[in-house]
C-alpha cells in the first residue's frame, strides 16, 4: 500500500506507507477509499500553500472510506461504517468558535493541508470530524461530497430559495456543484464560462450557460430576468475582471456571493453596491449541517457523480492526475486509494 | 421671500420668488421654514451632478416646515401641521417598488435634487412625501430629521445590536449621526477620522476616536474587542485607502456597511471578506420607517441639535454657506428659509 506526499514545487512522492499507528483515544482509523483532487491540492502541488504547510505533506481531504478502528472513547461508531470526514479541528476556544462559528476558527486545523491527509491507505482523524455515510453508497462517488458541501454552504449563505434565478460565474467543478445544488432547491440557474469546453460540460448537465465573449453578459441577465436583474450572483472564477462585472448583474437587494480565492484585492464597483444596495458575503468551507446535505445529495443521484468524474487513477499516478488537472479539462479526478477499482 | 437655485458650477442664483401655484390633487403646499445643507448640495454646486440636475434647480432636501394648503384629496393632514418630508417619489410599478424597496426605485425622482426642492418659500410636494413632526419641536431642528433618517437606515441595514461594537470610518455629518444611532441602540462605537479638528469635535459628543496616523487602527481595533473584531463596520469617508482596510477591523461574519459614494471601483481585501465570511452591504437613503424613528431622536434630544448646527444662515447667503461647507469645518448649516430666526 502507498501513500502520496508533496514534497516540494511540482513534486509529489509516492511511497510504500509506513506502519499506521492505533488511533489515539477519541479518534478512528479509516482505511481509505477514494480522494478526490481538487484546486487546493493544485494550490498545494505548484508550491503556493509552502509557507503554509509542512512538507513533506500526505496531503488530500476529499475522501471515503470505513473505519477500520476504533480508538479509545469513540462511541456510535463500528468498523466497517462508511464514512467521509469534515476536515477541520477547531480549537473550540476563539472568538469564532465561541461565537458558533467553528468552521472558521481563527485557529483552524484543515486537515490534509495544515495536517496529514487522505492520500495514505490508513488514516486516523478525530471522531468528530467524521460524518456518516449511508449504507449501499457508491465509495467513489462518497468522495465528491466535500466539495458538494462547499456548494451547499455557497448557496446557503446566499439564502437563495425557489423560483429565484442565479448566476454562477465560472464552470468548473464548485461552480457546476453550486449550479446543481442550486437547481436542486428549485432555482434557474445560468453559467457564465469563458472556456467552450467548460460550457459544452455545464451545458450537457442541462444548465444554461453565456459566453461572455460572445454576448454582453449584463444584457443577457438583464433580458434572462426580465429587467430584474439576478437575485443571486456566485464569483466562483477567480478573475478580477469577473468580480468588476458581477455586480451589474444583481438585482435591487441581490447578494453577490464571493466563493473563489482572490489572493490580491480586487476593484468593485462599490457604487452599484451602494445604488442598489447590493449584499457582497463570503462563504468559506462548511458546516456539519452542509456536509450531512452533501451527503443526501450525492446519496439520492441530485449529483451526478457519474458525469462529474473524469477519470479514476491509481494513487501511483497522483503526480500526473494533477498534471491533468492543471490543464483545466477535467471536472473531478479520484485517486483510488485502496485499489479496489 | 426669496430663492435659491443652482445654475452653474460654483454659482448660486438667489431671485425673488415667483408666485407658487395652489398644490395640485394629492399634493399639498408647504411654508419652508429650515434647510440644512449637505454632501450632495456640495456635489451640486460643483457641477458634479451637470448630466442629472436640470438647472436652474432649486435644490435643498433636509428640510423641515408647515403645511400651508391642501391640493385636492389629500386626508389627514391640516394646515398649520409642522411637517418634514421624505424627498422619494417612485413609480411603484418597476421590479424594485413591487418587491417593496421604493426607495431604491429604479426610476426614483429624489426630490430636490430630479426635481425642484426646499429653498424656496412654498414648497409643493405630494402628502405622499409628509412626515408629521411633534407639536412644539423645534423647526430648525427638524430640518436635521433627513441625515438622522440616513444614519438610522445604516444602522439598520447593519443589523447592529445593543452591546455590540461598531467602528465609523469617517468623522463628518453623517459618520456621527451613524455614530450617534447606533448610541442610541446600546453599541458602543469608536470614529476613525484623519483631521483633527473633526475629531475634536466627534470627542466632544463623547465618542471615542482614533487617529489612523498616530496608530495602527486594525492594532486598535483588535485590543479593543479583545481579540474579536469589530461587529459592524461603517464607511463613510469614501476614501479608497479606507475601504482597503476596512475589512481588516470586522469580526468573523461581521459587517462593512457601504454608506459613501464611492464614484469609482474600489479596490477590497476579498480574500478576508472569504477568510472570514464577511459581509459587505450597500445602504441607500431610508425607508419611512427611518424617518419616522429619526423624528423621536430629534425630537427627545438623543441627536445633539445645537451641537451639530454649526450656523443658520438667511438664504440670501446660500452660496457663503456652500463654500463653508466644503472647507470640511462645518457639520451642519442651516439655512432659515423663512427668515423667523
Amino acid at each position: 500500500m502507498l501513500t502520496a506526499s508533496y514534497v516540494r514545487n511540482r513534486t509529489i512522492e509516492i511511497a510504500e506507507a509506513e506502519t499506521t499507528p492505533p488511533p489515539p483515544p477519541g479518534s478512528v482509523q479509516i482505511a481509505v477509499s477514494h480522494v478526490g483532487l481538487c484546486g487546493t491540492d493544485l494550490h498545494i502541488f505548484h508550491g503556493s500553500m509552502d509557507a503554509r504547510v509542512g512538507t513533506p505533506l500526505v496531503f488530500g481531504h476529499e475522501m471515503s472510506g470505513e473505519i477500520a478502528a476504533l480508538g479509545d472513547g469513540v462511541s456510535g461508531w463500528s468498523v466497517g461504517d462508511p464514512v467521509t470526514v469534515m476536515p477541520l479541528d477547531w480549537d473550540g476556544t476563539c472568538p469564532a468558535c465561541l461565537a458558533g462559528n467553528e468552521h472558521i476558527c481563527q485557529n483552524l486545523d484543515f486537515i490534509g493541508i495544515d495536517s496529514p491527509g487522505a492520500l495514505q491507505p490508513l488514516w486516523n482523524v478525530p471522531a468528530s470530524t467524521l460524518v456518516a455515510l449511508p449504507a449501499g453508497i457508491r465509495l467513489d462517488h462518497a468522495a465528491l461530497v466535500e466539495p458538494v458541501a462547499v456548494a451547499v454552504h455557497d448557496v446557503r449563505r446566499a439564502e437563495l430559495k425557489a423560483g429565484e434565478k442565479a448566476v454562477v460565474i465560472g464552470g468548473g467543478p464548485i461552480g457546476v456543484l453550486i449550479a446543481t445544488v442550486a437547481r436542486s432547491i428549485g432555482a434557474e440557474v445560468a453559467v457564465i464560462e469563458l472556456d467552450g469546453g467548460r460550457r459544452e460540460q455545464v451545458a450537457a448537465l442541462g444548465f444554461t450557460t453565456v459566453d461572455p465573449r460572445a454576448v454582453d453578459q449584463t444584457a443577457w441577465v438583464e433580458e434572462w430576468t426580465g429587467g430584474v436583474g439576478a437575485d443571486v450572483v456566485f464569483e466562483v472564477s477567480g478573475a478580477a475582471a469577473a468580480v468588476l462585472g458581477a455586480t451589474a448583474l444583481a438585482k435591487v437587494r441581490g447578494t453577490l456571493v464571493v466563493v473563489a480565492i482572490h489572493p490580491t484585492p480586487r476593484e468593485i464597483d462599490l457604487q452599484r453596491v451602494f445604488w442598489r444596495e447590493l449584499t457582497i458575503r463570503g462563504a468559506r468551507v462548511y458546516q456539519r449541517t452542509d456536509f450531512e446535505r452533501a451527503v443526501e445529495l450525492v446519496a439520492d443521484g441530485t449529483v451526478p457523480a457519474e458525469v462529474l468524474i473524469t477519470s479514476r487513477v491509481p494513487l501511483a499516478e497522483t503526480q500526473a492526475a494533477l498534471e491533468e488537472l492543471e490543464s483545466g479539462r477535467a471536472m473531478k479526478i479520484l485517486v483510488d486509494v485502496a485499489g479496489k477499482a
